[in-house]
């Protein structure tokens, strides 16, 4: 057999994920390059990541009979969404090494107690107003000025759960919109660009920073993002920092993603934090082809407590979400020279659907 | 769903393929990167590819009702193995498109088909001689002289099957030795490199073929391959010629190696063709990082009808086999920056199994 490290596990482990999606197919095919098999668990009856594991169960998070046999077969848990449920990390907590951890879950799956984090840690974060109450939310307005926007602290992703908040906005209306649900109002930020750092932390608190790239949304969707960010080296330097406090203070095993805004001009620009992600992110699918070690490849060394890989990027790199329709241009991307193709194996170009990227990487000098 | 083009397969395909080893767990790697779902047919119950495989089925090669069924589930079907039986190929030419095409094993199964179809194309060759007879082999070594070798027709690898013919050989001994199976002499040639060119050609016939790359072999195994091959532009342009031509000849479709020896010095150097490969082969598993396309994404695209990928370099890349136990140097890989390290999910690290490999690419000019 090969041999595992004393001080981990070896290829040969079973690496569990939760969540049978894009990133947990990416995940799988990076984790099989390594030589670990994977078991994939997931409600879904047909996800993308099955067809490339090892093993999948389908299961209910809530199943607490199929997630204990899944603790017993598989060597290390990670997972592909920051919205595992809070009992369903203990649960495999408590019978498996869980990567990244119950903590980075419990402050990332709230809007309010990950502002506060943030906030604590001395790191520059939007201006910010818990909401409870229709009287919350007026009394939030009237300290943090239109426009704002209201959003529920926990399961919003791409836009969903949000409501923006205009001079003509009916404040009765928005709390209706968003459900009653526990929000949070934040300020709203005129940011010049919106870049991301795509950072993985071990075991023993080595962090790797890939570099800092630039993202464009459409419809609250990421549609594009270049690398290096069109952003000077200090405000680079600042969101990286950032980063490792963050990584740090969460004891963070894995690869994470903080979102930030950039505002001010060339003499005081800085990079504000927006979100933090605690798992492989879309922002860093550029990895792949543009730096040394992919974010996926990356991850796994980090949840086994491998070495971290190289992150220096290979060149100016540009990623481009394939979402719905788009990905009918598949042959013209195939033949277009210096273009990788990734597609995730889904059936139904549905509208607003994530169906593959292209990658695209120029070396400097050319 | 996603609109398949009109001249072939599309993305949502099912890829079969034949044989379950690391050569065909890295395609069907490189398969689902491209949405393509795959299915293995393999008779060992026990296979590195099942592991990343949407479906797999354990069968024997002769098995037609296992073949029917498997032909009947996917679109297209290729093989990791050159010894694809000739009654398997065409059981499952007739059901289902066969990449490459029964013509590629048929001639490359057999090293006097093999050769006498490299001589016809008018490449350079060993000298050779058939071997039916103790007699024969007697005519055989009179003629071409000592040192030689003495090879099996079909079904020899790594070295097994062949016994070398020196000063002090007995020949029935040798003829014994080889099991008295239809043979053939390979003159013996002096060479200062090996090389080998693994290139793809399309159904349309468009070629592309990655840079000429160096192979050292010790014990009858690849050790160790460098890119760019240190041999002039002409041996190496011939080269690459020689395997256009030869792709040409065999109407080929896929990825396929050819492996040279390189004889004469700087004034009249020139590679002579030793074997054809009709598969992705271990000579070009520097591609991984060291091209703009793997040779396992190629090789999907080929037999899928896809464009062909850019065979463009990254650097200068050395890929080096992991053989047996090398394979315990695992974490040490990990921890080089620049290195990557791939294995094949083999659990037991046998004497002279090949566990895994890993690729180094330096950017030239660096």
């Amino acid at each position: 057999m090969i041999r595992p490290d004393p001080r981990g596990l070896g290829p040969g482990a079973v690496l569990g994920i939760l969540g049978g999606g894009q990133l947990a197919r990416m995940l799988a095919l990076a984790a099989a390059d390594l030589g670990l098999r994977v078991h994939i668990f997931a409600p879904d009856p047909d996800s993308p990541a099955y067809e490339v594991a090892a093993r999948h169960t389908i299961g209910a998070y809530e199943d607490e009979a199929a997630l204990a046999a899944f603790a017993d077969a598989v060597d290390v848990v990670t997972y592909e969404f920051e919205n595992v449920p809070a009992a369903t990390a203990a649960f495999l907590a408590a019978r498996t090494p869980l990567h990244p951890g119950a903590r980075a879950l419990a402050v990332t799956q709230d809007r309010l107690t990950e502002k506060r984090f943030v906030a604590e840690l001395g790191l520059a974060v939007a201006p910010f107003h818990p909401v409870d109450s229709l009287s919350d939310l007026e009394q939030a307005v009237a300290a943090l000025g239109r426009p704002a926007v209201l959003k529920t602290r926990r399961f919003g992703y791409d836009g969903k759960g949000q409501v923006k908040i205009t001079e003509g906005t009916d404040l009765a209306l928005a709390w209706e919109e968003i459900g009653h649900f526990p929000a949070i109002l934040e300020g709203f930020v005129t940011f010049s660009r919106e870049v991301s750092v795509v950072a993985a932390r071990a075991p023993d608190g080595a962090f790797a920073a890939f570099d800092v790239c630039e993202n464009e949304h459409r419809d609250h969707i990421l549609a594009l993002t270049q690398v290096p960010a069109r952003i000077g080296s200090a405000a680079a330097e600042g969101a990286i920092e950032a980063a490792r406090r963050i990584g740090e203070a969460l004891s963070y095993v894995g690869v994470f993603a903080v979102e930030f805004f950039v505002v001010g001009d060339k003499t005081g620009e800085q990079a504000i934090v927006n979100e933090i992600a605690p798992r492989v992110h879309n922002s860093g699918h550029w990895t792949s082809e543009g730096a040394e070690t992919s974010q996926f490849h990356q991850h796994v060394r980090a949840v086994c407590g491998f070495p971290l890989g190289a992150s220096a990027r290979r060149g100016r790199v540009t990623m481009q979400n394939l979402i719905g329709e788009q990905v009918q241009d598949w042959r013209a991307i195939l033949a277009e020279p210096g273009a990788h193709l990734h597609l995730y194996g889904k059936r139904d170009a549905r509208p607003g659907r994530k169906m593959g990227h292209v990658t695209r990487v120029t070396r400097e000098g050319d």
